[in-house]
């Protein structure tokens, strides 16, 4: 990390620089990991939670060395190492080590959410420092961290601390991409917003003292890639804010959706794809040139389309 | 886990026989330790954070072995664990586990929330099991787990799912104890209900199919005691849910306050109490009897005080 240089240039420039608005999100699922990795550690790791979570870093460390001079951006999904206990968050800490000793930008996808001090404790863990004897430590240390503001600014106001602090990033639920988020975020408020506006109207007011030099916040927002009728009204209520888009290719985003996201000339945002890189090889546009042995390859090439065609679109 | 009790009334077995409605919320910070414990591993451990996980463990299970005759659960907050890294999730596990030997129901604290896919794999760490190579694992292995659900049925049916199958619970936020808890809980929706309640109306309706013998659900909900009339509201709101109530003691929540959650047979509620008895030996009331290094008695002593408190207030 580069002193006196907030989140949100940070991350312009990594999108500037190469050209790429993409997100590699690293949500390894073990059947996306192919035979020779999983048995390899299979045969070698004293339990099971060890052998997975040494498949898991292999996994990700071969994503990220194939496209790490492409992509600016990982995504780990962090509900994707808990399932394998104290082992799996092991190989999350090593692989946000090597995503950023790689020179790529990491946004931990935990949505986190609490009362103040247990915040603090949430952005100690993740963005900030921790104090044990004496000495100051960093646990997870991710450049930015996604979370869920229904508890309202006391359980968010810790993070923005450690944003202005340690020049990190957030990122705040506002329109989710699967099917129900509806239910609660599309209901209508006496006011006449709707409960994502009046999301959007927060992120908006919360993030304006983090503006960086680009114009854009360092408390960005998260709008799916599957509502864009929704992305385009957010992208126009949050001129400042960073827009982290999910739902593209898998989920079934298009480069036309996404592009609702980007301002006039091309920044803004930010697009996940985690499943579709992740097993590109298993895609029919790349099935017949690749094996599961060669996913990552095939990450590549798809990382390369993926961008190509979000360019095209924007 | 007695196969065929769900959670509801395995929860309510265990208030009944302890005559307690009492959680332990173990939010272990450090400076909370008494300085034998943290200077035994800060001399024997490989590193800071090994020091710190193994200091909490023996704090945690120091408590948990001076109340667990008293008191029927206990709630790691897990964004104290996580403040330590991997080290801190081992912490976590191994707290769980010796919780769970002990007798106590173990309510992990991680306002987890997330799409469907990702939801799941949340489940599986906490609540559910993790395949791995063949093998049936339980990761965190929990008996209940706290959840937010901004994101609709689709971000909860995976925890439903595990609660049915693996007779586990969740508590879902509606009203936090925050301070700022009502700039978005608070406000009126169009339909004349505030969002707190559409959220009440929520957990009432996924719970219903989860309905124990004892008339209450597997799906409860959050509801802070610092908020006493919105808890008497809610109560009747959501007639057949457990009420998990923080906000006890240090937040300022008195017995009176609490009362409130429970229905007249002095069922339905738990309440949690973290500061008040991790650091009992600090308060006013104790101060004058109990050293730091007697931190464990303190909280016994504080425990029954706290229940007959309660009780006496019901």
């Amino acid at each position: 990390m580069k002193k006196g240089v907030n989140f949100s240039d940070r991350l312009g420039k990594a999108v500037k620089q190469k050209n790429n608005p993409s997100v590699l999100g690293l949500d390894p699922k073990l059947e996306y990991i192919p035979e020779s990795i999983r048995k390899k550690y299979a045969k070698d790791c004293d339990n099971h939670f060890q052998a997975a979570a040494n498949s898991i870093l292999e996994f990700n460390r071969r994503l990220i060395d194939a496209t790490c001079d492409i992509i600016p951006a990982i995504k780990p999904q962090l509900a994707y190492y808990e399932m394998y206990g104290a082992e799996g968050l092991r190989a999350l800490e090593e692989t946000i080590a090597y995503g950023r000793q790689k020179g790529m930008i990491v946004i931990a996808d935990g949505k986190r959410n609490d009362i103040g001090t247990t915040a603090e404790a949430y952005s100690k863990a993740f963005l900030g420092t921790t104090e044990i004897f004496g000495k100051t430590c960093r646990a997870f240390d991710a450049d930015a961290l996604t979370v869920n503001a229904y508890l309202g600014i006391d359980g968010i106001k810790p993070f923005l601390d450690d944003c202005r602090k340690e020049e990190k990033g957030v990122f705040i639920l506002v329109k989710t991409s699967n099917p129900s988020s509806g239910q609660i975020q599309d209901m209508r408020l006496e006011d006449g917003r709707t409960v994502y506006e009046m999301m959007a109207d927060f992120v908006r007011e919360w993030g304006e003292p983090l503006t960086g030099e680009n114009g854009y916040s360092s408390v960005g927002a998260v709008v799916g890639a599957t509502y864009p009728e929704q992305l385009k009204e957010l992208r126009k209520r949050m001129p400042n804010s960073w827009i982290l888009v999910p739902g593209y290719g898998a989920q079934g985003g298009t480069a036309r959706d996404v592009a609702c996201a980007f301002d006039e000339n091309g920044l803004g945002a930010v697009v996940n794809a985690s499943r579709s890189l992740m097993c590109a090889w298993k895609l029919d546009r790349w099935k017949d040139r690749f094996t599961h042995e060669e996913f990552a390859e095939a990450a590549r090439a798809e990382a390369i389309r993926m961008r190509d065609d979000i360019l095209a679109a924007l």
